[in-house]
């Protein structure tokens, strides 16, 4: 499974100078490369309690990602999902560490607590004050006496980090911390595995299953259960969440574990907030990816209590890019829709001569309807003259409710005809033309000036040019030749668009996709459909 | 491929309400569900020139996540990959537009143009003010007289998005964003091709091929090139850009096409912030999401003019969680490692009683190696014997150096020497335990006050309890009985090593995942080891 990745020893060393490059200046990191990987806030003075997390490398932004004023103060960042070894510990927490002291937060994995439990012994034994907290969130496995920290943590990091911002001492923000600990949970679920970086990607899950109960290390959840939709395993889960939740409200942070897209996650935020749980969901953090398993598809639910000091926690603004803020959740607001959707009709009126006008293109476009087919048989799919037919048929059946006899409300009236019954990009180009017409139509104006400005609009939208093989070919010298009158007209669109069949190169249109050898000697069809319209209006002219 | 979506066609109008619901009351959408899927700012009052964009959906969090005060105003979605139709843009515009008049933002595709374009004519029709522009990026087919919008449209979002909030009229933010479009660049790469609803996912990338210059809708991109390694990718990607930048500083937006785990987003940061065009990237957007296409597994690049007034609007502040903001980008700022990582060696001093102490434990591990080995064999991988034999080893040979007639010291040396000699989570435990006595110490404290503090220690960060299988079930009855003697201590050692035996469930350690019949009649090897060290101290006493 190919990576976005150079040698493999480097990919975490890298991440980090990335992640620092990328951090405008925010973030700093240790001189410990490449076994000491520690990112800590470039701005830090030590004049508070200092908060340090890490653990293995994969959980992105996990744990470096949240190093920033009120979260973390530095992270420790071990190889992808192996622990720091107690140096790189001891070192973040070194560097970081004032006379206020620092809290540990740890997820409670074997090597962490370890790792991050000796840091401390030797930290302390050099006069630095240190605290630390295992988060162990996971609720998968209830008889496990050791549960594991998941997406939870981020509670941890948010609350705790606040608590360290506004200036309680050590005791009171690790008490701040075990207290978020005590109170949340976290259940996951996944339709796949993760890659690790070099090896290959396992593939145990079944088509028609899912995992859940899973950690972020790609492990095995705890069973496998049937796969069917978005709702049904948001349901699944509350129904594991459902027992262990404490009283009363809650915030819910709901995290994509890497490999799930944006759109799903919406989809997963739609079912959770509509979910049994829903009417105590006050509060939610994403969807966003917090705690990741690299590219894992799957995602974790994690609760808090939602109390006011929690809240108030949560909501407090941060230098952290990587943390998508709280939101108070709500039903969906629904506006009303805006009036002026549906067309106005305008007031029918008479007028014979354009009544013959609008009737001879109709017919024309019947008539031409085999001939066209088997033009746009050559270049497309072989529907320009059914296309064009349909409208036309739909224009005659409307023609006792045109405004006939006004001429810029009946250019809109076409257009909004041709847009509702033609189709396809056709369709809208020409009721683009004749609302632009109807637009630029004005007392004293001509109909070539009129038409000259819905063709510019439809090119400028369309953004076919003269030479592209398309009606424009035969539209523009006709109407240029307007003025001239009608005979001079048909005659520019004849040539134009005879023209067509010796362009070979389509730069517009479905035809663009089409070899040279096959267009060759063959007119575009939509300009021999404009050709025959100003032939058949000079005939009867 | 399963996904997290309910019903197909469901996808978008779920995917909207799930963000309207997690939006904390920042968004609305109208009242056209299913086919009119238009989301807007729920506190805009029409006081100033709107912004509306959108497109197919499968983009996220283009372009709904980017509606926000700041940004844009409405999002019109269409179906994934698909264009909205004509009568959802007109209501997305006539939903929003006030008297300053409404700007729409459309990525250069046949479908927006014509289908943004017709609701244009119609809202101006409605007396509405209307302009648009047409975001044309994509720098992959220089030939291609119309060139893609790609995720430089996020350039326009947020510098037009900040000339509208500022007040500017609707031809000085049209003005805006035609500039901002004619100095962006963009190109993309990808790994593997996207997973679309309903759809079988398409495999036609060869192991060691990439896709160079593809755009958002899981299209072929223009070639297929070899892929090595994220530099030489990113070097690939800059060596096409770097021809068509202008001149000057350039902000370079690193976005994801969705697929890519954050851990590789940030070695490629690294690789795009040390490539030759490192010098003149000033600034930097992202990595993050922000115009994806569904999972895909692949980047895009995106460049602009870097010059003061795209900087200060890209830099304004917005109500838009899924915009990441600006960061200059700066050489990786790396901090002296902290003092003290390094123990600090005590001073030697002699002490013959303690001397023989050590010893007779050291010892005592040399000869209980085979035995201690055989009983780990029955739950564990059989090395106890021969990690405590080497651990005893080492300090036998440090035993000159050892601080034997200061109590805290020697503690704290054995600490030290244990965490570098004895490996594994016991090394670590056991220099938790030593370390954490060290620091109880004191003037006028017992031994057994000593060790029971360090024993709480390394039980609270290992986690294990009385009954759990380890050398906690024979440490603990024998520190409590030393008061009593060490007779008294080694018969409590013997006894809580025997009970071991019977203890057929492991909580903790390597010998929980083994089963009970497998347990059943053999004594932890921990905890025999200190019982037969407590054995020889009572002998030698």
């Amino acid at each position: 499974m190919p990576q976005f990745i150079n040698k493999r020893q480097d990919i975490v060393t890298q991440a980090l100078d990335g992640l620092v490059r990328a951090s405008g200046g925010r973030l700093a990191r240790l001189d410990g490369f490449p076994h000491i990987r520690v990112v800590v806030r470039a701005d830090w003075d030590q004049g508070k309690v200092a908060l340090v997390s890490g653990g293995g490398s994969g959980h992105e932004p996990s744990h470096a990602g949240f190093v920033g004023r009120g979260m973390l103060t530095a992270a420790v960042c071990g190889d992808v999902f192996a622990s720091p070894s107690v140096d790189a510990v001891l070192a973040g927490i070194l560097a970081v560490t004032g006379e206020p002291g620092c809290l540990l937060i740890v997820k409670n994995y074997t090597g962490d607590r370890l790792n991050f439990g000796l840091a401390a012994e030797r930290a302390r034994a050099l006069g630095r004050k240190v605290s630390m907290v295992i988060v162990d969130d996971d609720i998968a496995l209830p008889d496990l006496p050791q549960a594991r920290g998941l997406a939870g943590t981020l509670f941890v990091h948010k609350i705790a980090g606040h608590a360290a911002e506004t200036g309680l001492d050590l005791d009171a923000v690790t008490a701040v911390a075990q207290s978020v600990i005590a109170e949340t949970r976290s259940i996951g679920m996944s339709l796949g595995t993760c890659t690790v970086p070099g090896s290959p990607r396992e593939d145990r899950i079944a088509a028609g299953m899912a995992e859940m109960g899973l950690g972020i290390h790609g492990e095995p959840g705890v069973e496998q259960v049937a796969f069917s939709d978005a709702d049904n395993a948001i349901a699944r889960m509350i129904a594991k969440l459902a027992p262990n939740l404490d009283a009363g409200n809650q915030v819910v942070l709901l995290n994509n574990l890497g490999g799930t897209s944006a759109l799903e996650m919406s989809v997963l935020a739609h079912s959770l907030l509509t979910s049994s749980l829903a009417d105590r969901m006050t509060h939610l953090v994403g969807p966003a990816a917090l705690m990741t398993a690299l590219d894992m598809h799957g995602i974790s639910i994690s609760t808090l209590t939602a109390n006011p000091a929690h809240l108030e926690a949560l909501a407090a603004p941060v230098e952290v890019s990587a943390w998508p803020g709280l939101g108070a959740v709500s039903p969906v607001s629904v506006l009303p829709m805006p009036n002026g959707i549906r067309a106005q009709t305008a007031s029918a009126s008479a007028n014979g001569a354009v009544r013959a006008v609008v009737t001879c293109v109709c017919e024309t476009l019947l008539d031409a309807e085999g001939d066209l087919n088997e033009l746009d048989a050559k270049s497309g799919d072989g529907d320009t003259g059914s296309t064009l037919a349909g409208a036309a048929t739909a224009l005659l059946a409307q023609m006792d409710q045109l405004p006939l006899n006004d001429r810029s409300s009946l250019l809109r009236s076409i257009s909004q005809s041709l847009g509702q019954t033609m189709g396809g990009s056709s369709g809208v180009l020409m009721a683009i033309l004749f609302a632009a017409a109807a637009e630029a139509d004005d007392t004293g104006k001509s109909l070539t000036d009129v038409l000259e400005a819905g063709l510019s609009r439809m090119q400028q939208i369309g953004g076919a040019k003269l030479g592209d093989r398309t009606m424009v070919d035969a539209l523009v010298p006709a109407i240029a030749a307007l003025p001239e009158g009608i005979s001079a007209a048909a005659e520019a669109a004849r040539e134009g668009a005879d023209r067509t069949a010796g362009m070979t190169r389509a730069r517009s249109g479905r035809a663009s996709y089409v070899s040279a050898a096959q267009l060759s000697g063959h007119v575009d069809p939509g300009a021999e459909a404009v050709a025959r319209i100003f032939a058949a209006l000079n005939r009867d002219a």
